[in-house]
């Protein structure tokens, strides 16, 4: 399909890292155009038991493994999924160890050039795992923990903003966009209590701080460093937020 | 704009790295087209007091933070600039930390779009500061610093070759493109006097030395090593040059 | 061009590494259209006597510097070869540094709207090396090495899956990618005998272990990690193939 417009959006996913693939493509799959095709492969299983899917969710498509990377496809109501079961819009050799070239990207082209998705497999209603666990939300206490860490050393966090009283800032206001949360919330790691800023530049450097990051969900950072090199290995840490007495 | 044609120039500028960024930014804005939108995002103070805006200059757009990054389109001779002011072409919700995706690129898009300068923003004449240092330019020696180091371990300076009386080298000629400087000036680093190459595959394996860079500035490399590495950390180091004696 | 479109295959090749960019051509090469312009530069002989060469081989055309990383091309059968001797395609100033920017591009551009190789160069017909080292291939035994790490750390060697008995698998057919190859031959590397595994699935964490690779050629993986780091410096280092006794 030569007359692709191609967009990469990123090649920067960790090695097997299909958590972090998962929270990029929540991050930013619905803000392409309806049609467009996302390809997404972080798939340690090539070659072994897991299938190769489509998805189809509010009018996008998604190719991928059904191991969790598609899993923000997966939950959007009303997606569609298919196996990948026709071979002949393979490559007309497949190895056991490239799934990306020989299977989902021939199959994305064939999506991008006007096929359905039952025109390039059979429907497949299991239920398809998420990596992304969920966050306990009580009423005084939040408990989640850390997703993945970006090329900065920001964790993301599943503790969604909102949760925290935190509504969105809408654009060409100004107003403070953790107010809420500072007031309400503590956050803790590892036995740390964190202040709110609410941005980078309001830290002080070398400070490790709580903000709402900008896919709406809380996040941990250091001023001018890395908040992940400080915490140690940083996917799955817990993170905890308690209600403040008044 | 789904039918915007994006080029990814670069993702691979350092964090926090603004003076690395508007050396990029030098070196190739103004081999792109007319009408080109240049989207330059390197803003550890998100969301703090430096302002969002767009330049036009030799007919070329440029958008960022106003920290230094677009300094080459501020001192462009005509440049227009405006603050960023129109919330109407931003993302409807703006986080506090991430205005490349809520307002830089919108804008940017924007302007590709057809939009005019003065539709997404208001005339702002202060002057804006540029961080790239100047060299001391003197009859018998010039002294200057390293700006950046390139992935390749190699050390770009803002000392001119023209300073060092070195003439462009015009296509289908072959001249020895430092032979000027060579026999005029002397460069030294942490006090060691370095040999000039005309290329990086004329010097000796592990050899520290001079050469033309090719956006017209003195380089300072290493044959098939990193000069960076060599030097311990890079960016600041002064360089000096000193007319020899005849 | 503004006009063209442009395909970052990658810009991950290791510094210096003509033979792993030599290895990356032959894998896609002839995987994109007719008339496409593969601009491949890794070039640490820029501004010296190795000469800019364009070659047009299976109606593709291929742009670089003639130290073997379009070795691929070369070998194409009908391939023609041209020396990029017309200044008047290259940028107006050529620097010794950067023939990326001052000599290739602007020559591939020119290819890519239209020019022929003849109106770019001057017919050259030396034999031009390749630097991918040819496997030793006996009846009992095949020794190779390996030629390339890539991002993962997984190896590829220069033995080919078919000196080991082992056809390449058909879209739609499920059979063991290595069944023919385990049967009959016996990996080693370093003085350990290596277990076969069809994909990178199957191994246990931490075992190093022969597969087929996506371009038919042996390879060597570690599960969940890195066979470079597990090896030691990696490329180069000889892999022994030895038929089993029946």
């Amino acid at each position: 399909l030569p007359d692709a417009t191609i967009v990469d959006v990123t090649h920067d996913i960790g090695a097997f890292a299909v958590r972090e693939a998962e929270l990029c493509l929540r991050a930013y799959a619905f803000a392409f155009a309806q049609k467009t095709v996302h390809l997404v492969i972080v798939d340690p299983g090539v070659g072994t038991r897991r299938r190769p899917i489509a998805v189809q969710a509010a009018d996008r498509f998604f190719v991928g493994p059904d191991n969790g990377v598609l899993g923000v496809a997966l939950a959007t109501p009303g997606a569609q999924v298919v196996e990948l079961t026709r071979s002949e819009f393979f490559r007309p050799t497949v190895s056991a160890t490239f799934h990306g070239r020989d299977i989902f990207a021939p199959v994305a082209a064939a999506l991008a050039a006007g096929r359905t998705l039952d025109e390039v497999g059979t429907p497949f209603d299991a239920a398809l795992p998420s990596r992304l666990p969920v966050a306990e939300v009580h009423a005084d206490v939040i408990r989640g923990e850390v997703l993945a860490a970006d090329k900065f050393g920001n964790l993301a966090t599943n503790i969604a903003m909102r949760d925290l009283g935190q509504p969105l800032v809408l654009a060409g206001t100004s107003v403070d966009a953790v107010a809420e949360a500072r007031a309400g919330w503590q956050v803790s790691v590892l036995g740390e209590a964190l202040p709110w800023h609410a941005t980078y530049g309001e830290a002080a450097p070398g400070e490790l701080f709580a903000l709402a990051g900008s896919d709406g969900f809380l996040e941990l950072a250091l001023c001018e460093g890395s908040a992940s090199a400080r915490v140690g290995a940083a996917v799955g840490l817990a993170v905890e937020c308690t209600r403040r007495s008044r």
